[in-house]
């Protein structure tokens, strides 16, 4: 399938993908576009010019919005349906948009648009669900040899995060301010963290709503989520050792969350679709799948210095998950809690098995005792301030290239 | 301070009350009115007749709004100068309202609305700060010799909460469901939790919204803080004690919290504020306080069987809390995390020092070694499906009340 849109060979954004997103620029109000090679497809053009007539109960402003959450809502009919007939008109041998007097419109150069975050996100929630990342984690704070606590193998352990402070790729951050403390001191400190690190994650977005006291099955589970971004948690470690007892991560992961702009659709994902690793002992009832839910989705985190090159730190891949996305949602259901539309998902830091596919700082550079060299600007046990985080992720087989763009955001000193 | 409106002596709504919620009933759709004996002044109808004219930029439809978002938004020199305007007008001696012919559409009967969600909460956060429930809880489930965790007396310890599951009084419950591991057998089990718990709380409701990297210190903390309600923390215990380690509560928490609908202002707490218990050791700079920010609310738990009479079964008070609303905001922001209009955060239990002060079933029936007797209906170590949990809350101080109202929710049984 090829379009006459050009299309890099490398492009994440080929006719296969189609992600959504909400963007601006210095003409256009908030807009719900689609994105492929350098362009995005302005949606609500293409709406206005009836190519979207056969959903007929479409709502005439549905994509002049600066938040995916109502269109997500219409349910996945819809959204199927509308990523379909977009497909279809960017076929090289369809003109009707191609040769259509709105095509200077409709299609908008990427990079003159602002990219804003995808969603109006409900509630956020943090999995935990890499076997790799929660052993190293076990290992270097408690036993190696009980790296894994009694209960990881039997659920998908996950906690409550916060949302407001979800930002999409390209605002910067600054490194967060509060209460830590050294073993070797009598009391704690405060001053800004001084273990500043990113954690690699991908998080899924949520259709529904559902109601209180209904579950989702994982049967059912897919037909609830919408999409995928790529997902960097920041993590101030020294904030988050002093405080997570007994309650979890607070202050050391509230200050911010960064997100890539273009939600990937689980239909483009289709194709990577796989086994996840095998699970024993075997699951609850609840948790058992009767298909596949993991998907082959190479990652990467590069740390670019100040003005300088960037390093490729990290390479993971999001199949590594123990526990799937339609595992995750079900278990965060199986209590009656409900989900709306827009919730957020992520699947906590995404680890491999090899040294170079851990997915933080904090088990790159091994606590800081091996420093991770970068081809400039020295080694990193942290990142420092001036460094930009830049995590990518794609996926590729026989020929067809779906990626996510990027999640890009520099570190700015304290306030 | 009397009004022309008849108050019961014993009522929480007395005209230095005033609290905002939103109702709506049979005729009316979703709208903003503050309580007042039987009543509820409908503050639409006081704007369409002019009583607001001085607040000249007041938005013609501000109290036609299905929640108090954007009325708190508009921040507390508004918000308390139309309160104040309220409180003249339903004064005995002013007959402006009284004797305007509006009357009669301004006043609407109590027992006839239904009160809804006063806010559309954005996040939500629980903390944890009463040192008898911390003390009562790490007692039981760690060592009675250091119950308290080294970070407790250094800063609030809180986590994210579930917003999607907060509801207004009067909405059943569903029993959860869940995983659960009884210490004596090897593998988990799935079904209806057994240790279905209140937590006896109050939650205070912000202003802002604050900028990501900005923090709010003691001393402006309240200028933040819209007012309080009542808010029932739902746990089921044998959910969270599997689940916890080491990412905090999840599903324990996130099927229900519910609140009580009406909002009571910081300025109506005003004569209750006193001085919170001493802290020991002394506090970092950032959480140290000029002024005293603990308010003294008493606090009651009820049980109620189906059809039988209610148990009181907890009494306490909100000036036990070792860490105070302006402390705990002050750390929430401290790291850069943003606030907006709308989050709610909650004190976590209200336990006092003696056993009937307790602000669980977990502490009053002592991990259920302790069962508590009822009136009617039996005892109870957890809570059963069929009984209504109710909480209510007041201050009184030299002829002044100051009441919650309630938040009362029935239990159904696991769907």
């Amino acid at each position: 399938m090829a379009s006459w849109v050009p299309v890099a060979k490398d492009s994440d954004f080929t006719i296969y993908n189609l992600p959504f997103g909400v963007f601006q620029n210095k003409r256009l109000s908030p807009r719900v576009g689609m994105a492929i090679g350098d362009k995005i497809v302005d949606l609500s053009v293409l709406h206005e010019e009836g190519f979207f007539s056969e959903l007929s109960h479409l709502p005439h402003d549905i994509f002049l919005r600066d938040a995916l959450n109502d269109f997500i809502g219409l349910g996945k009919p819809v959204t199927r349906k509308v990523r379909e007939i977009v497909q279809n008109l960017l076929k090289e041998e369809n003109d009707q948009l191609r040769e259509h007097t709105c095509r200077g419109k409709a299609m908008v150069n990427r990079n003159e648009a602002q990219m804003m975050l995808p969603v109006k996100v409900g509630d956020y929630t943090d999995f935990y669900s890499s076997m790799e990342h929660a052993t190293n984690v076990g290992t270097m704070f408690r036993d190696p040899n009980n790296a894994l606590l009694p209960n990881w193998k039997h659920l998908p352990v996950g906690y409550h995060g916060r949302a407001s402070s979800i930002i999409p790729s390209g605002v910067p951050i600054y490194r967060p301010k509060g209460q830590f403390k050294d073993p070797n001191k009598e009391q704690p400190e405060f001053g800004p963290s001084r273990r500043l690190d990113f954690e690699l994650e991908m998080a899924f977005i949520t259709g529904g709503p559902t109601k209180m006291g209904d579950s989702i099955s994982t049967e059912d589970a897919e037909d609830y989520i919408f999409g995928m971004v790529l997902f960097n948690d920041w993590s101030a470690r020294d904030i988050q050792a002093w405080e997570y007892v007994p309650l979890g991560p607070f202050l050391g992961k509230s200050f911010a969350s960064s997100i890539s702009p273009w939600v990937v659709t689980l239909e483009a994902l289709e194709p990577f679709r796989q086994a996840g690793p095998k699970q024993d002992p075997e699951v609850l009832p609840y948790l058992q799948c009767k298909k596949d839910h993991a998907f082959d989705i190479q990652l990467e985190v590069y740390i670019q210095p100040d003005g300088l090159k960037a390093s490729k730190v990290c390479t993971s891949n999001f199949k590594y998950m123990y526990w799937n996305i339609a595992q995750q949602l079900a278990h965060h259901t199986v209590n009656g809690c409900n989900i709306n539309v827009g919730d957020m998902m992520a699947s906590g830091t995404i680890s491999g098995p090899t040294e170079d596919s851990y997915g933080s700082m904090l088990e790159l550079a091994w606590k800081g005792t091996k420093p991770v060299k970068l081809e400039e600007g020295g080694e990193r046990k942290f990142i420092e301030d001036g460094d930009t985080v830049i995590m990518k992720g794609y996926a590729e087989k026989e020929g067809i290239r779906v990626g996510f763009g990027e999640v890009a955001s520099k570190v700015l000193p304290a306030k």
